[in-house]
């Protein structure tokens, strides 16, 4: 598969212009645009420039509203609720750290509920955006039926990311971002187009056996670290950012690929802590004495790092993108300057 | 083992009373002894009556402060800093609960960081008080030193429990409890007790290597859930719990079984959320949504309804303890009168 490098800054407008070419509205594939782009930067390609076609299709057919404004409310002195109106969710997601960033330094905590969103990409950005304004962050999504719920055999819930960031001094903050399957669906569908077998223990098929055929285990469900554990923690994040928020539940949603079926208006929660609030100037010592005591178990590290290595290539020699994709980023861009 | 059943009520003037007799306050001890005794009825032996023995040491000794009174201060609008003072985690959890359920109306998510705490036992119980007055609530907690850092060897970081809860329309609220290791440390202590071998995926010993010998396993660390995933979340739990509400670290931590040592200072942090500001009338509607969609799931089921059978039989007919259990908390509370 031929590659070629792009800069960073042609990546953001070949994204953007595909995203107006198919009906979206400057702000809104501005702001999908860079979320792309940060994820192609940080090495999430399955967050990254792969999903420019399949965004466009979802703006063409209407299943996403490309024009649409979030719009944010606050319904309490610590929470921003967010109505992302079926657009994509990186503008709703971009009001929610633009409110919480101020709100959390004054209320000690704030939450943001986004409701009628889609597909966030990679979470572990968002929160690190908090992080980088000095706050803790966590946030919660949920998405399209991928798990089956403990003890049950159908796919119900989503396989419901969770992410993490604390800021560090002297370094990019401390990110964890992970889904509760064991494996990503999309390992499973590039199996399935290289013939290839899975491991075992990441689904079962659709009469709940164990499998390792592809196929089989997209018919299936997707299997949740830790078992009965796994399955709890998501289910909690279907609570969290479906039920609470006024989101829709995973097995109610429809899919971030293809324009088949309504919006899929999936929830998102967004947590912020102000840590000067919490426990005042001891908060950077005690992060220090953790990213020491990591050190001090290498090869154990701070998780990120690779994404950091990433993002250092970026910076100096722009993102190696494959041909095939560069061509597909021309054709949607087409007419629309950038 | 013969065993036999007691009333609930003179399971707590026993526990309390043992508390006493080996120092503690007379409102610590009764606070102590009201979680201890609802674990036991919830069928969670290993936070219930049999920690009486070693609390009762921990305060004998001093490493526990029997007679502490938490202190709660308002650190931000929405949120509480408690200062355990190195007692009890009970007296202070009180203290959090009494604070976010009024807090949490007010701002529509509150929060309550405990530190110089100690061990929490039932997360699940704390949480479900909360979500018994209509919030849905998480605790987090970390634990003295169990776990590896992802890629590390020693155990540095707890087993770090994490619970949810949420209410549920005409039955007991929805409770999630689960700590992120694979296996607690107690069945590993049981099986080296008597003499058997633990499963492989457990543990591993003090070299890195798996193990399946308990003493190696209790030598060495247990392994999380989903190894990375569950290493991360477990640092997560790290950072919340000590880091940002200035607790210590798992790795700085004393145990919570043995006299040895000063108080293990760990950090607890109680999330209280007003479903009702974020999603307004939708959410019980939507609560209701997803038991019915559990239920057409069967076998799959609310998770919690082991503990609520457990809790039913309680109350029907007491709860049924080992006699060296009884006869050790008669031992214990002694003379001083219940």
């Amino acid at each position: 598969m031929s590659a070629r490098q792009i800069e960073v800054r042609d990546a953001l407008g070949l994204a953007e212009s595909a995203l107006v070419a198919s009906g979206a509205s400057r702000e809104s594939a501005a702001s999908t645009a860079s979320a792309l782009v940060s994820a192609e930067i940080d090495g999430q390609a399955a967050h990254g420039l792969s999903r420019v076609a399949s965004y466009s299709l979802l703006v063409k057919s209407g299943k996403v509203n490309g024009t649409a404004r979030p719009v944010a409310k606050r319904v309490a002195p610590a929470v921003i609720r967010i109505n992302a109106g079926n657009g994509f969710a990186y503008p709703a997601i971009d009001l929610a750290i633009g409110h919480l960033a101020p709100l959390a330094r004054e209320m000690g905590i704030a939450a943001a509920g986004i409701h009628d969103s889609g597909h966030f990409g990679q979470a572990g950005r968002h929160v690190e955006r908090l992080a980088e304004t000095g706050l803790v962050a966590m946030a919660f999504a949920n998405t399209p039926r991928a798990m089956a719920f403990h003890g049950g055999r159908r796919a119900m819930m989503g396989t419901n990311p969770i992410a993490f960031a604390a800021p560090l001094a002297d370094r990019a903050p401390l990110v964890i971002d992970l889904a509760l399957s064991v494996a990503a669906r999309g390992k499973i569908i590039a199996a399935r187009k290289a013939g290839k077998a899975i491991p075992a223990g990441w689904a079962v098929d659709a009469h709940g056996a164990p499998t390792t055929d592809p196929a089989a285990a997209l018919q299936g469900a997707l299997l949740p670290i830790g078992d009965a554990k796994g399955g709890a923690l998501a289910l909690m994040i279907e609570i969290l950012s479906a039920a609470l928020v006024g989101g829709a539940f995973g097995w109610e949603a429809s899919s971030f690929f293809d324009a088949e079926g309504g919006p899929p208006r999936v929830g998102q929660l967004l947590l912020a802590f102000f840590p000067a609030a919490f426990s005042g100037p001891a908060w950077p010592l005690r992060m220090q004495d953790l990213a020491i005591a990591i050190a001090g178990e290498a090869p154990a590290r701070l998780p990120g790092d690779r994404r950091l290595a990433a993002r250092a290539r970026a910076a100096a020699s722009g993102i190696e993108i494959p041909d095939a994709l560069y061509a597909e980023l021309r054709a949607l861009a087409g007419s629309v300057a950038a």
